[in-house]
């Protein structure tokens, strides 16, 4: 495989990480792309490179017969969506890091790509600078995995890292992220486990062969945490990271999945432990390979840009995605895989540690056996068994924190 | 890309590696591969499986048409060399994971796939679970890389976490690998980090496109090991572990490379220092992707199996690997590959702990400044820095343990 093909890149948004692969693409060799023109929506903003580059038409973009790649870096995941589906349409392969607008639409994506034998490539979706999508298509297609468990917010893991080691507050952390570009422009994505859940979206349909809508996936994130929390765990030996789960199980002879985004308390010896400030870490289980871990920056305008970079060099020999786990369930026709969340098992207890304001908030929850329990004039909190489905009927909005123990 | 290929495979060898890597082949799904005849060397062995499989006779796997992969897992370089030199000269694909072959033989081999076009895989030859190999060539494969240093030997890394965890002794723990599975049958390649070195030269070669004779290449190993070496290390707040080490300088100008295998002193706090028992850990640094970190199993029947799998399944999809950092080094005719040597930079000290019992074997060793000093009944070291290149000049068997600080 050599390259063999010249890229004429049209490419959408100029912010933190097409930035990053504008640098990352000048300085790269042998490499055969350029960036030809630059769609951006803000027409007041300075810009670092020539003006010439820019245009504020999506349709400019589009007309321009030469571009034979679209890369596509904007925030908005509808947009995006909008601008993917014309690049299919027109026949032009499509390189996006995307996350939100993938895990939304991957069947029809998916099936997008088996009707025009486009590449549609992803890796900046994912954890930065892992090359997690790739490694899951191309060195575990044949394997059985188990499991696959990791950090994969930039943000929320900088926040707690440094809430941790640097006693910082909450705000005060997340200001920080922000302000060296770990953070979504909406910072409650991160946060409160969006992010992470979408990026889990896709790890599992490549790793598992299944498409879940993130609706379908529940999500608890660090929004509500505080150092009493914090200091909790590390007297119990343990760190708090924002975790994406899934695990594959056999239940009744058929393959069940639990699969979540929870807070999560990691004793300090565990590898996931060691991943701090904007490093994401990925577990994948096997059940021949066995546990392989992975780590990297999750987040940045650079190691992004080096993740996009590289699904551009692949464009150059004409890979694509080939779907393996998701292709052995199509038998003559492509099952419906809106029924894929039937896969999930939600009918499970789960201990975990809440902090609580106001015991209303407890009451959706079904607890069964309360092991710990502690109040003072600060701060509640306990530590039970949950049943899980009755965490979806907690108040996006609550005050709780919880940590699976 | 789909599995488009049957795939029947004539397997050499019926070891650890082979046994596993028939398990695992039986419980994979949907790949359309199968082992149909496997020549072994011992008659008199009984095996796990029916002895229709086996032949004693290299030609019977050779004459039968029906083969189009060639899959090499036996111990003997030399045999093997020959075993995948036939196989390419006769167009059938080779599968290896003999390092020893690779290494020694790399210009070779690399020659012969450009003038067929044979696809020539080894994943399973360096860290056994860890897809190193391929993630080099399809991820950073554009990316300008400054180094990259691992733990690559799952035995030696076993003693040394035996002797420390367990206090054990170096030969207890030696047997111990020997009877997992771990150790290479001369357990000499492992201790005193030959096995190391081989996987370093490939994965230099695919880092960056370098092709270096492995008798080039200092190797220092841990077979001098004590307690007391351990406990020193400990109370520096470091573990001892044995490190395949390549770093890209530019020195008045032009790219040099450090490369070498040694013990080295890593701080518990560093990744690196997590990585115990037949792990084995590689940390790959790149000028935009910045630091990434891989760990797995890196021996063992299973882990090294499933590599092997995974080209297996590779070679359904007619995966060659690209050799992109050699290639770009050809304009119109390939390069003396046999110079590449030049390129290692061998004059400079490097901060040594050298610990020996006559001091007569520190006479070839050019020291510059002593930093520490410490002599008892029973044992002698003494922090230096060292010229590297006088290294070369110490006994293969000498006394001395030697652990960079």
């Amino acid at each position: 495989m050599s390259n063999n093909k010249n890229i004429s890149i049209g490419l959408f948004g100029f912010g933190c990480v097409g930035q990053g692969l504008y640098d990352v693409l000048n300085h790269s060799q042998g490499l055969k792309a350029e960036i030809q023109k630059i769609c951006v929506k803000d027409k007041t903003k300075s810009r670092k490179i020539d003006k010439s580059f820019f245009t504020f038409d999506r349709k400019d973009i589009f007309r321009n017969g030469h571009h034979n790649l679209i890369v596509e870096l904007i925030d908005d995941a509808n947009a995006a969506y909008e601008i993917a589906g014309e690049a299919i349409n027109k026949g032009k392969n499509v390189v996006t890091a995307n996350k939100k607008m993938v895990a939304d639409n991957f069947e029809s994506l998916f099936r997008l790509q088996i009707k025009s034998g486009i590449s549609f490539l992803y890796e900046g979706s994912c954890a930065g600078g892992i090359p997690i999508i790739r490694t899951l298509e191309e060195y575990y297609d044949n394997e059985l995995l188990c499991g696959i468990k990791g950090i994969l917010n930039g943000s929320s893991n900088y926040i707690l890292t440094r809430m941790e080691k640097d006693n910082m507050s909450f705000d005060k952390a997340l200001k920080l992220a922000q302000l060296n570009g770990f953070a979504e422009s909406d910072p409650w994505l991160d946060i409160a486990g969006y992010d992470t859940k979408y990026k889990l979206c896709i790890l599992i349909a490549h790793a598992f062969g299944l498409i879940l809508n993130p609706h379908d996936i529940l999500n608890i994130g660090i929004q509500n945490i505080s150092p009493f929390d914090i200091k909790y765990a590390n007297e119990k030996g343990c760190r708090i990271k924002l975790l994406a789960n899934s695990e594959k199980l056999i239940l009744n002879g058929a393959d069940v999945y639990r699969i979540y985004v929870l807070p999560v308390f990691i004793p300090a010896s565990s590898s996931l432990s060691t991943i701090n400030y904007e490093f994401n870490g990925i577990e994948v289980e096997g059940v021949y390979s066995d546990k392989q871990f992975f780590v990297g920056k999750g987040a940045g305008s650079y190691p992004t840009g080096s993740a996009v970079l590289s699904d551009i060099s692949a464009i150059t020999y004409d890979y694509k995605y080939g779907y393996k786990k998701l292709k052995k369930r199509i038998n003559g026709h492509i099952p419906d895989f809106s029924k894929d969340k039937e896969f999930l098992d939600k009918d499970f207890f789960i201990k975990l540690y809440i902090r609580y304001e106001d015991k209303k908030e407890l009451e959706p929850l079904e607890i069964a056996d309360v092991e710990e329990q502690y109040s003072s004039a600060k701060n509640n909190y306990l530590v039970a068994n949950v049943n899980f489905s009755s965490l979806r009927n907690i108040n996006k909005k609550n005050r709780l924190f919880i940590c699976r123990v």
